[in-house]
């Protein structure tokens, strides 16, 4: 049985495997389908549109029923914990649970202690490991390889689950990570890149990763945010000074007019929207190495012509 | 690409077209469905029983996954846009959105900006062309046409989505439109129908069409409220002068008692739960309509013998 | 038509034959399925993990498609009556209601009054005839009859749903049934049961049926609550004074170290977990039940070799 925790326990050839089965479901050069009737349980215990429904797309996709749980309207309102709501879901037929908790490595009390497999989808402020990997799918269609990139990424990297996870494994990769943003949100612990000055980043980076101003975990709002774009965001006259080549990406939702001008969401340096679009096929990929090395039968894999 | 946004919009040849497909669609004349699979965001910004169900099911009859957006447990939460909630939906698959919406003519920051058909499942207090539509295959079912026809609509006028969109489109396919009800909640600025004593108008018509009281909307409830009934509404004695061909329609869900005698909710002239039928119809002839003229390639259809 | 209302209006033919089918299901014996696309309306007014996802896989295994009603974010919120509801997913395509709710009997107001199968998914606090069946059928897979069985049943008799319906049927089976717990529990209207001291129940019993104390139930807890498990509970050295082939069941979810201590939960004699699996191959042959006797036609019924 194969969980995904956290992108730190993957080794580099998992990575690419999974990176390698996400561009081919893309387009579209094999069909793989469990050999049977499969249950995926989506338990989401915080607000989320673009993991919970990108999820069930790659689930349907792969010919799966879901099962949508919010927290809101179930037994966890009646004090159940985790553990045994996840059992609960492996006792009616479930055959992975895709979980999104607001609890730091939540998955700690539940990989290979239930019986099926536990893909998580954002704990509280660790680890996001399918959405680096729809990260790495973007960058690697655009590159082809991670070695000897710059990639900055700009904003809150202290509280970021996108920061951590992305600069650890972009590190590993071969690429070089900068952190750029204000000071009082840098993060000591975080080894996996240097601080540089935000025109400096923006100039030398071959990928802008902007992250977003999460406002609704911040207690108190920085006093830097009302100025936040022009100190610190993607401008439209930093976009001009941006490499020819250089991609624009964030994990969205965006601010707009925060992170990023409006205009420049949706301009041709950006890619936010394939991110998105992207996360659907980085997910088949990722159920298809969790179901397929379950113990509940391998699936069928059809290479096409 | 061929949204959804108002019945105003569309000619009478459109009209009558989508009649004729949910009419076929009822009688099970002919089995259409896309030729691929295809995945249908509703996304729904306030509390509906009804539509959302009604297009869940047209969805699936036709062969579609379907992915129910709520608004609450989702990023708007964190202050997503509506545009930008639907170019999300876009980006992992979704092949069209129906959308309800608090705000008026939500549909004109979406038609053709994102790259999908938009379908309006009703917005503020303007527009909800699919309830129109589901009305004019109800009438239509029972009298052939719509010419030379009297259809009264009891209420209030000013305030009802379904008045405005009822009272312009049929005029424009011949009928003739009567308003009725409390003085204050009459529109001048509708100028389809004519005004007609409650007594009157229930009298002449073929089509009696109430309208729901709308408490939920009404900051202020009426003085007229409580007497509702029996100055306004179906009672049971206006019942008997109806035409003995006419019939009775309410968008519901109707107030028992006050817009109409609740015996009478499903006496022999009411025709209330076979609009809620008639939805269902109606909005596969609307999804066909969409679906196939989009780029996303056209739909199988087979002529039953 | 057939509903499933309480399980005091089955037959012990009846209850038998549910049991046969789920127990045929569960060896995947026979495949069955209706013979057409089937819709089945899940409407929980009260929150649910257990029941509402056991019904939806049990309902997507025989191939129908799930419409999830929940009380938020419908028009239930605009007044709208419980039979206007089911009305309302009858008319646009469901073909049978599994329901739960708050008020007592509310099925009494549907059941052969609406066109469509209803199946009581739990009532106020009167009838949960799935969470018996599944019991039933729990307790038969490990004993292969009921008569002669010693069940003991332990906690809030009075408020129980499962107390109520269980007792009943558990006796009407050939079981004797015994009932233990704070005195204040006590049901003088539930006559079929002897009460018992703890100690002597457990001693005795085939089957040790523990019943959740339902906080959420009691407007003021009881004082007794905090010492329950000591004074009531299933600890392990009452667990090892019970027969060496006696089980342990809870309708779930569990309060870990207040009915049972929380090491039980999982321990050899514990069918908790199974209890659930069995939940879905009940719901399968409830379901199967209402459909094959409806007016939707026949269910195909393949046995499998």
């Amino acid at each position: 049985m194969r969980n995904l925790t956290s992108l730190s326990e993957l080794s580099i050839q998992e990575i690419e495997q999974i990176l390698a089965d996400a561009a081919a479901f893309k387009k579209n050069e094999f069909y793989w389908q469990p050999n049977r009737q499969l249950f995926i349980a989506n338990a989401f215990f915080e607000p989320s549109t673009r993991t919970r429904f990108s999820f069930e797309v790659a689930e349907k996709r792969l010919g799966c029923h879901v099962l949508n749980f919010e927290s809101e309207g179930s037994s966890v309102q009646k004090g159940e914990s985790l553990y045994d709501t996840v059992k609960t879901f492996q006792a009616i037929g479930a055959d992975a649970a895709v979980i999104r908790h607001t609890d730091n490595e939540f998955y700690d009390q539940l990989a290979d202690k239930v019986g099926i497999p536990i893909i998580n989808a954002g704990d509280g402020s660790g680890n996001h490991p399918t959405q680096s990997l729809l990260d790495l799918l973007t960058i690697k269609e655009e590159f082809g390889s991670f070695h000897n990139l710059t990639i900055s990424i700009h904003g809150d990297i202290k509280h970021s689950r996108v920061a951590r996870s992305n600069a650890e494994v972009l590190s590993r990769l071969g690429a070089d990570v900068l952190f750029s943003g204000p000071q009082e949100w840098q993060d000591p612990l975080n080894t996996s890149g240097v601080y540089a000055d935000t025109e400096e980043a923006i100039r030398v980076s071959d990928v802008v990763m902007l992250l977003r101003i999460q406002h609704e975990r911040h207690e108190q709002k920085s006093s830097s945010v009302k100025s936040y774009l022009e100190e610190y965001g993607l401008t439209r006259s930093r976009e001009n000074r941006m490499k020819s080549s250089a991609i624009i990406m964030h994990p969205a939702p965006v601010n707009r007019g925060t992170e990023i001008d409006s205009d420049l969401v949706e301009c041709e340096k950006s890619r936010i929207f394939k991110q998105m679009e992207n996360g659907v096929y980085a997910r088949m990929a990722v159920l298809k190495r969790s179901l397929e090395n379950s113990n509940i039968g391998a699936g069928l894999h059809v290479v096409r012509a």
